[in-house]
């Protein structure tokens, strides 16, 4: 019913999480009504963000520079690493200003309902940063559900040999829920509360 | 703390109706790590879209060749004019199969507390359409909410001078609710239940 390339913009919209049918119909009319510079301003951001961002070749967050701030910064302390899921965990710890170590993103966690096992995970990487010595204690930021914790326990196993300090996030994160909707003092508190694990 | 071209594209998106900061977030990163043509052919619908598709100058509808396929369609009853508030109100009716005549699409309905006057919808070229006699009924397909009413009283008043029958959707459709979340047979039996109303 709708002109080719309308339909085809709803069927682009519609492949995006959390997007269905009727709110992609309403995304894709609105911005064929909107001001031209609108839609083309979204191209734009879209074609940027993609060829200017690249993940940091150290963390594995999204950056611009590689290796990242974060990585770069002398002023952090590098023999801590905190490592979590998703570049939005990052962020979430970030804005509580409780933690000065540095991070390690896996991009995802164990799901193997899901096909997600160890290897899609950036584990390897991981070893080959402690195998250089400089981190202390691993604090597994990994999600407070199942997947979370599992992920945990893996990597929990997974460094025992290396004899490095492993510690876990305070259950002060609402269980079953996710690390970024947590609010800035429950992340805060769950950092300060973190246990060692062995 | 996001490198400046995901914040821009975040931005972007959270311009969008009912597009939030977190869902934004969400698209935005998850656009970065699905599979770059994916975010391209995004980008690419979005300005194909934008590109090809006009709205009919006869109707007001979204349409790819001008005036659209309704419009020239010789086997629609074209003294039948059915006039909705966006191409979604139409492309609703189509569904329903209950209509063979053809559209007037007002893009928006009145709405004093948005600064949306008379002015701003396409009732100009409402006025133009019936001048030339081809017509001899309007239905008044604006929602059943207060602006719709308050449309369609509008509209029939600024009729009223030209002697064309004006009917209004009978009230089959839910009231408070908006004409594109309507299921097929409630449009199809407002269509069938319309009453005169001068």
């Amino acid at each position: 019913m709708y002109p080719r390339a309308v339909a085809r913009l709803i069927e682009e919209f519609k492949r995006l999480p959390g997007i269905g049918p009727r709110t992609a119909q309403r995304l894709a009319l609105y911005l064929l009504s909107a001001p031209r510079e609108q839609a083309e301003r979204l191209a734009a951001a879209l074609k940027e963000a993609r060829e200017t961002t690249v993940y940091c070749s150290v963390c594995g967050n999204l950056t611009d520079v590689d290796p990242c701030k974060i990585c770069a910064d002398p002023a952090r302390d590098h023999s801590l690493l905190c490592v979590v899921e998703e570049p939005r965990d990052l962020l979430a710890i970030e804005r509580s200003g409780g933690f000065r170590g540095v991070y390690h993103i896996l991009h995802g966690a164990l799901s193997p309902l899901d096909g997600i096992g160890p290897e899609k995970l950036r584990l390897k990487e991981l070893l080959t940063r402690l195998e250089k010595g400089e981190v202390t204690e691993v604090i597994l930021a990994t999600g407070p559900d199942t997947e979370g914790e599992a992920t945990a326990l893996y990597i929990r196993r997974l460094l025992e040999p290396l004899g490095v300090k492993v510690s876990r996030l305070a259950y002060g994160l609402p269980v079953g829920a996710e690390i970024e909707f947590a609010d800035e003092e429950t992340i805060l508190r769950a950092i300060q509360g973190r246990r060692q694990i062995r």
